[in-house]
Protein backbone atom coordinates (compact mmCIF):
# COMPACT_ATOMS: atom_id res chain seq x y z
CA UNK A 1 0.00 0.00 0.00
CA UNK A 2 1.35 3.66 -0.42
CA UNK A 3 0.44 6.03 2.13
CA UNK A 4 0.27 9.76 1.65
CA UNK A 5 -0.52 12.90 4.47
CA UNK A 6 -2.43 15.68 2.65
CA UNK A 7 -4.16 18.80 3.34
CA UNK A 8 -8.01 19.84 2.74
CA UNK A 9 -8.58 23.12 3.35
CA UNK A 10 -7.79 23.09 7.00
CA UNK A 11 -7.63 19.74 7.51
CA UNK A 12 -4.33 17.06 7.41
CA UNK A 13 -6.05 13.72 6.68
CA UNK A 14 -4.40 10.42 5.73
CA UNK A 15 -5.41 8.32 2.51
CA UNK A 16 -4.19 5.76 -0.07
CA UNK A 17 -2.59 6.73 -3.18
CA UNK A 18 -3.01 4.45 -6.38
CA UNK A 19 -0.73 4.40 -9.11
CA UNK A 20 -3.60 6.92 -10.73
CA UNK A 21 -2.92 9.67 -8.55
CA UNK A 22 -6.34 8.66 -6.83
CA UNK A 23 -6.34 9.26 -2.89
CA UNK A 24 -8.68 7.27 -0.94
CA UNK A 25 -9.29 9.59 2.76
CA UNK A 26 -9.52 7.43 5.91
CA UNK A 27 -10.42 8.83 9.32
CA UNK A 28 -7.61 8.13 11.78
CA UNK A 29 -4.05 7.49 10.88
CA UNK A 30 -2.39 4.06 9.25
CA UNK A 31 -0.25 4.28 12.67
CA UNK A 32 -2.78 3.71 15.03
CA UNK A 33 -5.79 2.89 13.60
CA UNK A 34 -8.13 3.83 10.21
CA UNK A 35 -11.21 3.44 8.58
CA UNK A 36 -11.39 4.01 5.01
CA UNK A 37 -13.82 6.91 4.67
CA UNK A 38 -15.14 6.35 1.03
CA UNK A 39 -14.20 9.49 0.34
CA UNK A 40 -11.66 10.24 -3.23
CA UNK A 41 -9.14 13.40 -3.92
CA UNK A 42 -7.03 13.44 -6.81
CA UNK A 43 -3.45 14.23 -6.50
CA UNK A 44 -3.38 17.40 -8.25
CA UNK A 45 -5.86 18.83 -6.02
CA UNK A 46 -4.45 18.89 -3.02
CA UNK A 47 -1.22 19.09 -1.21
CA UNK A 48 0.74 16.27 -0.07
CA UNK A 49 2.78 17.04 3.30
CA UNK A 50 5.22 15.12 4.57
CA UNK A 51 4.43 11.50 4.79
CA UNK A 52 5.24 11.63 9.08
CA UNK A 53 6.23 13.81 11.46
CA UNK A 54 8.62 11.36 13.53
CA UNK A 55 8.73 11.29 17.48
CA UNK A 56 12.71 10.88 17.12
CA UNK A 57 14.34 11.17 13.29
CA UNK A 58 17.38 9.34 12.91
CA UNK A 59 19.99 9.27 10.11
CA UNK A 60 22.50 6.07 9.56
CA UNK A 61 24.93 8.63 8.17
CA UNK A 62 28.16 7.36 7.13
CA UNK A 63 27.12 4.09 5.59
CA UNK A 64 28.03 3.15 1.92
CA UNK A 65 31.96 2.62 0.93
CA UNK A 66 31.86 4.92 -1.58
CA UNK A 67 30.61 8.03 -0.21
CA UNK A 68 32.73 7.65 2.82
CA UNK A 69 35.89 7.19 0.80
CA UNK A 70 34.85 10.46 -1.56
CA UNK A 71 33.81 12.50 1.84
CA UNK A 72 37.47 11.43 3.16
CA UNK A 73 39.15 12.38 0.14
CA UNK A 74 37.43 15.73 -0.51
CA UNK A 75 38.60 16.54 3.17
CA UNK A 76 41.73 15.58 2.76
CA UNK A 77 41.76 12.84 5.06
CA UNK A 78 42.26 8.79 5.15
CA UNK A 79 39.04 7.16 4.32
CA UNK A 80 37.50 5.66 7.66
CA UNK A 81 34.63 3.25 8.10
CA UNK A 82 32.86 2.91 10.67
CA UNK A 83 33.05 -0.37 12.98
CA UNK A 84 29.42 -0.15 14.30
CA UNK A 85 25.62 1.39 13.49
CA UNK A 86 26.26 4.28 15.72
CA UNK A 87 23.15 6.43 14.41
CA UNK A 88 22.51 10.25 14.50
CA UNK A 89 20.05 12.51 14.37
CA UNK A 90 18.38 15.15 11.89
CA UNK A 91 15.92 17.73 12.99
CA UNK A 92 12.03 17.92 12.35
CA UNK A 93 12.08 21.30 11.27
CA UNK A 94 13.94 20.81 8.43
CA UNK A 95 11.75 18.28 6.77
CA UNK A 96 9.64 19.68 3.83
CA UNK A 97 6.89 17.46 1.48
CA UNK A 98 7.74 16.30 -2.17
CA UNK A 99 7.41 19.49 -4.41
CA UNK A 100 8.44 21.98 -2.06
CA UNK A 101 11.88 24.29 -2.60
CA UNK A 102 15.22 23.53 -0.78
CA UNK A 103 15.84 27.47 0.44
CA UNK A 104 19.58 27.80 0.70
CA UNK A 105 20.32 30.70 2.93
CA UNK A 106 21.88 33.42 1.68
CA UNK A 107 25.29 33.40 3.59
CA UNK A 108 25.50 29.47 2.29
CA UNK A 109 28.74 28.33 0.15
CA UNK A 110 28.62 27.30 -3.20
CA UNK A 111 28.43 24.09 -1.83
CA UNK A 112 25.38 23.09 -1.11
CA UNK A 113 24.48 19.25 -1.95
CA UNK A 114 21.87 16.34 -2.23
CA UNK A 115 22.12 13.17 -0.52
CA UNK A 116 19.10 10.95 -1.79
CA UNK A 117 18.65 7.90 0.39
CA UNK A 118 16.28 5.72 1.79
CA UNK A 119 14.19 6.66 4.33
CA UNK A 120 12.52 3.31 7.17
CA UNK A 121 9.62 4.65 8.69
CA UNK A 122 9.18 2.35 12.21
CA UNK A 123 5.45 0.91 12.64
CA UNK A 124 5.05 -0.55 15.43
CA UNK A 125 7.19 -0.12 19.66
CA UNK A 126 10.31 -1.57 19.43
CA UNK A 127 13.12 -2.64 22.09
CA UNK A 128 15.09 -5.83 21.67
CA UNK A 129 14.41 -6.94 18.60
CA UNK A 130 16.66 -9.47 16.91
CA UNK A 131 18.08 -8.72 13.84
CA UNK A 132 15.85 -11.69 11.67
CA UNK A 133 12.87 -9.91 13.40
CA UNK A 134 13.47 -6.49 12.89
CA UNK A 135 11.55 -5.31 9.74
CA UNK A 136 8.57 -7.11 11.37
CA UNK A 137 8.80 -3.61 13.23
CA UNK A 138 9.19 -1.48 9.83
CA UNK A 139 5.53 -0.05 8.72
CA UNK A 140 7.07 1.10 5.45
CA UNK A 141 9.49 2.95 3.43
CA UNK A 142 10.42 6.49 1.88
CA UNK A 143 12.69 8.74 -0.27
CA UNK A 144 14.85 11.49 1.38
CA UNK A 145 17.40 14.28 0.58
CA UNK A 146 19.65 14.75 3.41
CA UNK A 147 20.60 18.03 2.38
CA UNK A 148 24.49 19.03 3.50
CA UNK A 149 26.14 22.63 3.48
CA UNK A 150 29.93 20.87 3.13
CA UNK A 151 31.78 24.12 4.81
CA UNK A 152 29.24 24.21 7.85
CA UNK A 153 29.59 20.54 7.73
CA UNK A 154 33.69 20.94 8.47
CA UNK A 155 33.60 24.27 10.76
CA UNK A 156 30.06 24.09 13.37
CA UNK A 157 30.87 21.73 16.42
CA UNK A 158 27.47 19.88 15.20
CA UNK A 159 25.84 19.13 12.47
CA UNK A 160 23.06 21.44 13.63
CA UNK A 161 23.29 24.01 10.47
CA UNK A 162 24.77 21.73 7.83
CA UNK A 163 22.20 19.15 7.97
CA UNK A 164 18.95 20.84 9.57
CA UNK A 165 18.71 24.42 7.96
CA UNK A 166 14.86 25.25 7.46
CA UNK A 167 13.93 23.23 4.16
CA UNK A 168 17.47 20.68 4.31
CA UNK A 169 15.36 17.72 4.59
CA UNK A 170 13.15 17.04 2.03
CA UNK A 171 10.92 13.61 2.84
CA UNK A 172 8.30 11.71 0.64
CA UNK A 173 6.43 11.70 -1.48
CA UNK A 174 4.65 8.53 0.61
CA UNK A 175 5.00 5.84 2.42
CA UNK A 176 5.18 2.11 0.63
CA UNK A 177 4.67 -1.07 2.60
CA UNK A 178 5.90 -4.33 1.85
CA UNK A 179 9.22 -3.87 0.47
CA UNK A 180 12.42 -5.74 0.58
CA UNK A 181 14.40 -2.93 1.75
CA UNK A 182 17.56 -5.27 0.26
CA UNK A 183 16.52 -4.96 -3.33
CA UNK A 184 15.74 -1.46 -4.04
CA UNK A 185 17.76 0.69 -6.29
CA UNK A 186 18.80 4.53 -5.68
CA UNK A 187 19.04 7.27 -8.53
CA UNK A 188 19.38 10.79 -8.32
CA UNK A 189 19.15 13.69 -10.83
CA UNK A 190 20.12 16.82 -10.84
CA UNK A 191 18.03 19.22 -13.18
CA UNK A 192 17.80 16.23 -15.53
CA UNK A 193 21.09 14.85 -15.46
CA UNK A 194 21.74 11.45 -13.76
CA UNK A 195 24.56 12.56 -10.39
CA UNK A 196 24.48 9.14 -8.88
CA UNK A 197 22.92 6.01 -8.80
CA UNK A 198 23.45 3.09 -5.88
CA UNK A 199 21.87 -0.11 -4.78
CA UNK A 200 20.20 0.06 -1.13
CA UNK A 201 21.83 -3.39 -0.32
CA UNK A 202 25.22 -1.98 -0.98
CA UNK A 203 24.83 -0.58 2.79
CA UNK A 204 27.85 -1.28 5.35
CA UNK A 205 25.00 -1.90 8.02
CA UNK A 206 21.31 -2.64 6.75
CA UNK A 207 18.10 -2.06 7.85
CA UNK A 208 17.18 -4.97 9.90
CA UNK A 209 21.02 -4.52 11.61
CA UNK A 210 20.72 -0.65 12.19
CA UNK A 211 17.22 -1.51 13.85
CA UNK A 212 18.30 -4.69 16.14
CA UNK A 213 21.40 -2.28 17.54
CA UNK A 214 19.64 0.59 18.15
CA UNK A 215 16.73 -1.47 19.72
CA UNK A 216 19.54 -3.00 22.38
CA UNK A 217 19.32 0.81 24.02
CA UNK A 218 16.57 2.70 22.69
CA UNK A 219 12.92 2.46 22.09
CA UNK A 220 12.33 2.71 18.46
CA UNK A 221 8.44 3.77 18.00
CA UNK A 222 5.81 4.21 15.61
CA UNK A 223 6.57 6.92 13.60
CA UNK A 224 10.09 7.17 13.98
CA UNK A 225 12.15 7.09 10.70
CA UNK A 226 15.71 6.44 10.11
CA UNK A 227 17.64 7.61 7.05
CA UNK A 228 19.95 5.19 5.87
CA UNK A 229 23.15 7.30 4.65
CA UNK A 230 23.59 7.86 0.85
CA UNK A 231 26.64 6.43 -1.85
CA UNK A 232 28.69 7.88 -4.29
CA UNK A 233 29.77 11.49 -4.97
CA UNK A 234 27.15 14.40 -4.29
CA UNK A 235 27.72 17.46 -6.61
CA UNK A 236 26.46 21.52 -5.73
CA UNK A 237 22.87 22.76 -6.34
CA UNK A 238 22.41 25.89 -7.17
CA UNK A 239 19.57 28.17 -7.87
CA UNK A 240 16.94 27.09 -10.30
CA UNK A 241 17.87 23.44 -9.98
CA UNK A 242 15.57 20.51 -9.38
CA UNK A 243 16.69 17.26 -7.69
CA UNK A 244 15.07 14.19 -7.48
CA UNK A 245 15.66 10.92 -5.66
CA UNK A 246 14.18 8.12 -7.12
CA UNK A 247 14.05 4.89 -5.86
CA UNK A 248 12.69 1.54 -6.88
CA UNK A 249 9.46 0.46 -5.40
CA UNK A 250 8.39 3.64 -4.31
CA UNK A 251 8.40 6.89 -6.44
CA UNK A 252 10.31 9.65 -6.99
CA UNK A 253 11.10 12.98 -4.53
CA UNK A 254 11.22 16.25 -6.37
CA UNK A 255 12.37 19.31 -5.12
CA UNK A 256 13.66 22.96 -6.87
CA UNK A 257 16.47 24.71 -5.21
CA UNK A 258 16.08 28.04 -4.46
CA UNK A 259 19.22 30.12 -3.15
CA UNK A 260 17.99 33.29 -0.75
CA UNK A 261 18.91 36.63 -1.70
CA UNK B 1 2.90 30.42 36.86
CA UNK B 2 3.94 26.14 37.30
CA UNK B 3 2.36 24.41 34.43
CA UNK B 4 2.46 20.14 34.79
CA UNK B 5 1.00 17.85 32.81
CA UNK B 6 -0.11 14.37 34.53
CA UNK B 7 -2.54 11.72 34.08
CA UNK B 8 -5.50 10.49 35.19
CA UNK B 9 -7.14 7.44 35.00
CA UNK B 10 -6.49 7.02 30.76
CA UNK B 11 -6.49 10.78 29.70
CA UNK B 12 -3.09 12.97 29.83
CA UNK B 13 -4.14 16.10 30.97
CA UNK B 14 -2.50 20.18 31.42
CA UNK B 15 -2.73 21.73 34.56
CA UNK B 16 -1.62 24.54 36.78
CA UNK B 17 0.02 23.31 39.83
CA UNK B 18 0.44 25.62 43.19
CA UNK B 19 3.23 25.74 45.63
CA UNK B 20 1.08 22.88 47.91
CA UNK B 21 0.43 20.98 45.11
CA UNK B 22 -3.04 21.73 44.67
CA UNK B 23 -3.88 21.13 40.13
CA UNK B 24 -6.03 23.46 38.66
CA UNK B 25 -6.61 21.20 35.41
CA UNK B 26 -7.42 22.86 32.48
CA UNK B 27 -8.54 21.84 28.57
CA UNK B 28 -6.31 22.23 26.10
CA UNK B 29 -2.30 22.78 26.34
CA UNK B 30 -0.72 26.06 27.90
CA UNK B 31 1.33 26.00 24.81
CA UNK B 32 -1.93 26.25 22.04
CA UNK B 33 -5.18 27.66 24.03
CA UNK B 34 -7.08 26.39 27.34
CA UNK B 35 -9.89 27.01 29.75
CA UNK B 36 -9.53 26.32 33.27
CA UNK B 37 -12.18 23.40 34.28
CA UNK B 38 -12.51 23.83 37.88
CA UNK B 39 -11.62 20.84 38.12
CA UNK B 40 -8.27 20.18 41.21
CA UNK B 41 -6.19 17.64 41.81
CA UNK B 42 -3.66 16.99 44.41
CA UNK B 43 -0.03 15.98 43.57
CA UNK B 44 -0.06 12.94 45.42
CA UNK B 45 -2.61 10.94 43.50
CA UNK B 46 -1.78 12.05 40.19
CA UNK B 47 1.09 11.13 38.19
CA UNK B 48 3.32 13.73 36.47
CA UNK B 49 4.16 13.24 33.23
CA UNK B 50 7.48 14.84 31.63
CA UNK B 51 5.85 18.14 31.32
CA UNK B 52 6.19 18.56 27.48
CA UNK B 53 6.82 16.44 24.77
CA UNK B 54 9.16 18.25 22.45
CA UNK B 55 9.01 18.68 18.68
CA UNK B 56 12.82 18.84 18.56
CA UNK B 57 15.05 18.19 21.44
CA UNK B 58 18.13 20.89 21.31
CA UNK B 59 21.21 20.70 23.76
CA UNK B 60 23.47 23.50 24.35
CA UNK B 61 26.14 20.52 25.29
CA UNK B 62 29.19 21.74 26.27
CA UNK B 63 28.75 26.01 27.68
CA UNK B 64 30.20 25.88 30.76
CA UNK B 65 33.86 26.67 31.45
CA UNK B 66 34.53 24.34 34.40
CA UNK B 67 32.75 21.22 33.38
CA UNK B 68 34.89 21.96 29.65
CA UNK B 69 37.49 22.11 31.46
CA UNK B 70 36.89 19.21 33.38
CA UNK B 71 35.61 16.66 30.86
CA UNK B 72 38.86 17.65 28.73
CA UNK B 73 41.51 16.79 31.81
CA UNK B 74 39.51 13.70 32.17
CA UNK B 75 40.37 12.56 28.56
CA UNK B 76 43.90 13.47 28.50
CA UNK B 77 43.20 16.76 26.01
CA UNK B 78 43.95 20.53 26.18
CA UNK B 79 40.65 22.13 27.27
CA UNK B 80 38.78 23.90 23.69
CA UNK B 81 36.10 26.77 24.59
CA UNK B 82 33.43 26.63 22.10
CA UNK B 83 33.72 29.62 19.40
CA UNK B 84 29.82 29.89 18.69
CA UNK B 85 26.64 28.69 20.03
CA UNK B 86 26.52 25.06 17.61
CA UNK B 87 23.36 23.48 19.25
CA UNK B 88 23.14 19.44 19.36
CA UNK B 89 20.67 17.16 19.64
CA UNK B 90 19.18 14.52 22.42
CA UNK B 91 16.16 12.32 21.97
CA UNK B 92 12.44 11.78 22.50
CA UNK B 93 13.05 8.12 23.58
CA UNK B 94 15.46 9.22 26.54
CA UNK B 95 12.92 11.60 28.56
CA UNK B 96 11.44 10.39 31.84
CA UNK B 97 9.27 12.29 34.33
CA UNK B 98 9.93 13.23 38.10
CA UNK B 99 10.59 10.35 39.94
CA UNK B 100 11.06 7.84 37.37
CA UNK B 101 14.28 5.65 37.86
CA UNK B 102 17.60 5.96 35.56
CA UNK B 103 17.92 2.57 34.32
CA UNK B 104 21.56 2.04 33.60
CA UNK B 105 22.26 -1.00 31.25
CA UNK B 106 23.76 -3.84 32.71
CA UNK B 107 26.51 -3.38 29.37
CA UNK B 108 27.18 0.05 31.02
CA UNK B 109 30.89 1.16 32.44
CA UNK B 110 30.40 2.35 36.29
CA UNK B 111 31.04 5.90 34.54
CA UNK B 112 27.44 6.72 34.16
CA UNK B 113 27.02 10.55 34.95
CA UNK B 114 24.62 12.79 36.02
CA UNK B 115 24.45 16.32 34.70
CA UNK B 116 21.70 18.81 35.71
CA UNK B 117 20.76 21.81 34.14
CA UNK B 118 17.92 23.93 32.79
CA UNK B 119 15.65 23.93 29.92
CA UNK B 120 14.33 26.33 27.85
CA UNK B 121 10.74 25.57 26.78
CA UNK B 122 9.53 27.78 23.54
CA UNK B 123 6.10 29.62 23.34
CA UNK B 124 6.08 30.74 20.32
CA UNK B 125 7.42 30.15 16.62
CA UNK B 126 10.53 31.83 16.32
CA UNK B 127 12.43 32.91 13.14
CA UNK B 128 15.17 35.45 12.73
CA UNK B 129 14.70 36.93 16.26
CA UNK B 130 17.46 39.03 17.73
CA UNK B 131 19.07 38.44 20.95
CA UNK B 132 17.20 41.09 22.70
CA UNK B 133 13.72 39.89 21.59
CA UNK B 134 14.57 36.30 22.10
CA UNK B 135 13.31 35.69 25.64
CA UNK B 136 9.92 36.98 24.52
CA UNK B 137 9.43 33.85 22.94
CA UNK B 138 10.38 31.51 25.66
CA UNK B 139 6.93 30.02 27.33
CA UNK B 140 8.84 28.82 30.06
CA UNK B 141 12.16 26.80 32.50
CA UNK B 142 12.08 23.79 33.22
CA UNK B 143 15.00 21.19 34.85
CA UNK B 144 16.82 18.92 32.97
CA UNK B 145 19.60 16.12 33.92
CA UNK B 146 21.64 15.35 30.68
CA UNK B 147 22.57 11.34 32.28
CA UNK B 148 25.76 10.26 30.22
CA UNK B 149 27.77 7.17 29.81
CA UNK B 150 31.09 8.32 29.65
CA UNK B 151 32.83 4.90 27.60
CA UNK B 152 30.30 4.80 25.16
CA UNK B 153 30.62 9.25 24.58
CA UNK B 154 34.46 8.72 23.73
CA UNK B 155 33.84 5.30 21.49
CA UNK B 156 30.64 6.02 19.65
CA UNK B 157 31.08 7.72 16.05
CA UNK B 158 27.95 9.75 17.73
CA UNK B 159 26.24 10.32 21.11
CA UNK B 160 23.02 8.55 20.65
CA UNK B 161 24.07 5.50 23.11
CA UNK B 162 25.87 8.14 25.67
CA UNK B 163 23.42 10.34 25.99
CA UNK B 164 20.06 8.76 24.86
CA UNK B 165 19.43 5.23 25.76
CA UNK B 166 15.91 5.30 26.80
CA UNK B 167 16.02 7.38 30.68
CA UNK B 168 18.82 8.85 30.34
CA UNK B 169 16.64 12.32 29.81
CA UNK B 170 14.72 13.01 33.40
CA UNK B 171 12.97 16.24 32.81
CA UNK B 172 10.32 18.18 35.31
CA UNK B 173 9.03 17.99 37.33
CA UNK B 174 7.22 21.13 36.08
CA UNK B 175 7.26 24.65 33.60
CA UNK B 176 7.03 27.51 35.30
CA UNK B 177 7.12 30.73 33.63
CA UNK B 178 8.26 34.44 33.94
CA UNK B 179 11.35 33.82 35.17
CA UNK B 180 15.05 35.31 34.17
CA UNK B 181 17.26 32.94 33.48
CA UNK B 182 20.20 34.72 34.63
CA UNK B 183 18.89 34.69 38.38
CA UNK B 184 18.92 30.71 38.51
CA UNK B 185 21.23 28.75 40.77
CA UNK B 186 21.43 25.37 40.42
CA UNK B 187 22.58 22.72 42.98
CA UNK B 188 23.40 19.14 42.37
CA UNK B 189 22.73 16.37 45.00
CA UNK B 190 23.77 12.44 44.87
CA UNK B 191 21.99 10.43 47.89
CA UNK B 192 21.76 13.99 49.82
CA UNK B 193 25.41 14.83 49.29
CA UNK B 194 25.81 18.11 46.85
CA UNK B 195 28.13 17.16 44.25
CA UNK B 196 27.79 20.41 42.23
CA UNK B 197 26.78 24.24 42.22
CA UNK B 198 26.42 26.65 39.84
CA UNK B 199 24.59 30.10 38.55
CA UNK B 200 22.92 29.63 35.35
CA UNK B 201 24.42 32.97 34.11
CA UNK B 202 27.69 31.97 34.05
CA UNK B 203 26.94 30.21 30.63
CA UNK B 204 29.60 30.69 27.87
CA UNK B 205 26.56 31.49 25.48
CA UNK B 206 23.22 32.37 27.52
CA UNK B 207 19.59 31.54 26.66
CA UNK B 208 18.74 34.29 24.67
CA UNK B 209 22.16 34.01 22.45
CA UNK B 210 21.27 30.56 21.63
CA UNK B 211 17.76 31.26 20.36
CA UNK B 212 18.54 34.23 18.41
CA UNK B 213 21.64 32.14 16.31
CA UNK B 214 19.57 29.00 16.06
CA UNK B 215 16.37 31.11 14.49
CA UNK B 216 19.17 32.47 11.86
CA UNK B 217 18.60 29.03 10.30
CA UNK B 218 16.00 27.31 12.04
CA UNK B 219 12.22 27.87 12.84
CA UNK B 220 12.18 27.12 16.56
CA UNK B 221 8.41 25.89 17.51
CA UNK B 222 6.05 25.75 20.70
CA UNK B 223 7.22 22.49 22.63
CA UNK B 224 10.61 22.62 21.46
CA UNK B 225 13.36 22.31 23.95
CA UNK B 226 16.93 23.59 24.60
CA UNK B 227 19.24 22.11 27.27
CA UNK B 228 21.37 24.67 28.23
CA UNK B 229 24.35 22.15 29.61
CA UNK B 230 26.05 22.24 33.00
CA UNK B 231 28.57 23.41 34.29
CA UNK B 232 31.51 21.76 36.88
CA UNK B 233 32.57 18.23 37.82
CA UNK B 234 30.17 15.48 37.49
CA UNK B 235 30.16 11.68 39.57
CA UNK B 236 29.45 8.37 38.73
CA UNK B 237 25.92 6.97 40.28
CA UNK B 238 24.92 3.71 41.18
CA UNK B 239 22.77 1.76 41.44
CA UNK B 240 20.21 2.34 44.50
CA UNK B 241 21.62 6.61 44.40
CA UNK B 242 18.97 9.10 44.08
CA UNK B 243 19.77 12.23 42.12
CA UNK B 244 18.22 15.37 42.47
CA UNK B 245 18.07 19.05 40.42
CA UNK B 246 17.24 21.63 41.86
CA UNK B 247 17.03 25.31 40.28
CA UNK B 248 15.82 28.12 42.28
CA UNK B 249 12.20 29.50 41.03
CA UNK B 250 11.88 26.02 39.57
CA UNK B 251 11.94 23.17 42.13
CA UNK B 252 13.69 20.13 42.14
CA UNK B 253 14.10 17.03 39.35
CA UNK B 254 14.49 13.93 41.39
CA UNK B 255 15.41 10.19 40.45
CA UNK B 256 16.28 7.23 41.53
CA UNK B 257 19.01 5.24 39.87
CA UNK B 258 18.92 1.54 39.44
CA UNK B 259 21.18 -0.49 37.55
CA UNK B 260 19.79 -3.53 35.67
CA UNK B 261 21.07 -6.80 36.19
Amino acid sequence: MRWCRFQTQDKIRHGIIDESGEISAVSGTPLESYTVTGETYQRSTVELLVPVIPRTFYAAGINYLKHITYSALRRGEEPALPKKADVGYRAINALIADGQPIMIPADASEQVQYEGELVVVIGRLCRNVPEEEALDYVFGYTIGNDVSERTWQKTDRTLWRAKNTDTFKPMGPWIVTDLDPESLHVKITLSGRVVGEYDVKDAIFGVAHYISEMSRYLTLMPGDVLWMGTDGETENMKDGDVVEVEISGIGTLKNPVVREK
